[in-house]
């Protein structure tokens, strides 16, 4: 070895005492509520990724999509097509509310989409539970903050994992949440004229 | 319809309108260059969404893991078992370069997982390549950050899409990017005494 690798062997052994450290005080289980929101990409995907993580170890689980367009057809039609005994899936909106320009109907459907929600937390046998976009409900006022708040806390089972996205998360559901991801935007390039494109957008 | 409903209505037809124009000067269709960066999580898991979208429209892809870790074994296992068709993976990584404290052998690994990214972008059957943590091997200057600038810029294909992930992206490769994600940590259970859940981090 060189004296050069010699201090990086040193200097990695060193953190890798502290991390083992820090891992060790971490021992606790429990269901966590998580958000993924932000203005930039990958909101949805990674909250697919874990959705597929469950898939691979077995466990049950769930995915309401509160407006449609959030996730795309391509994950969708995988699901349904290959997994569909393991994850369900139930798509209730109707597509983006500037899309449908009916406030009435927008927020039956978003009530549905919650209750439906709130069916599938309760039953036990879901591990996870993945609310897609329904801060977008929840910022239009569709859906009360409060309630899911109360519901999140209260009644979710204590192991069930629930994960919500979409942007402008409410304040109060942050302040619940265990895992609060914010996807910022640094570069995007539809601002250079580059249209959505398959396996990218959808 | 009410008052209410009514102004909601025109505002969201305003809103359609003013999309759509947008969407109409996005015309181009173009291989991407994009990162997934920053301290948050779902970096790897978002850029699997896109790997799993390519699967789901039968795009050939390919993944490189620079660093054994990066991503779930739980995805890995389900390309691997299901998909292995459509989506080759290439493990180059062997743990977490503080476990190894080998710096000669972390540098061959890396530079062999570089030239076998290399390889695998080349060949045009290939629609979408992730290069799973390089930029922690970047950061460490395993793999030249010129080197993999001048590659993107000058030999890769021109509709191949290129997803590297990681946090700490070096400003030059932001620079030549066309889609920058940074996963900002708000808030993570780890801080609360809560250890890496099955179906969540793994």
């Amino acid at each position: 070895m060189t004296a050069d690798s010699d201090r990086h062997a040193m200097k990695m052994a060193k953190k890798k005492a502290a991390r083992d450290k820090i891992m060790a005080t971490k021992t606790d289980e429990k269901g966590l509520v998580m958000i993924n929101t932000g203005k930039g990409k990958g909101k949805s995907s990674a909250a697919f990724g874990m959705i597929f993580r469950c898939i691979a170890h077995d466990m049950k689980c769930a995915v309401v999509q509160f407006i449609k367009g959030g996730m795309s057809t391509g994950e969708r039609d995988l699901i349904l097509g290959k997994f569909s005994d393991t994850c369900s899936f139930h798509t209730m909106g109707e597509g983006f509310t500037w899309e449908t320009q009916d406030r009435d109907r927008d927020i039956e459907m978003a009530q549905a989409a919650w209750e439906k929600a709130k069916e599938l937390i309760r039953d036990e046998s879901h591990k996870m539970v993945l609310l897609d976009e329904i801060n977008i409900a929840l910022r239009y006022d569709y859906i009360d903050v409060n309630e899911v708040m109360t519901f999140l806390t209260e009644e979710k089972p204590h192991m069930t994992h629930v994960v919500l996205t979409g942007r402008n998360a409410k304040d109060e559901l942050i302040e619940i949440a265990d895992l609060v991801t914010e996807m910022e935007l640094v570069k995007h390039p539809f601002r250079s004229g580059i249209k959505a494109q398959i396996g990218v957008e959808y």
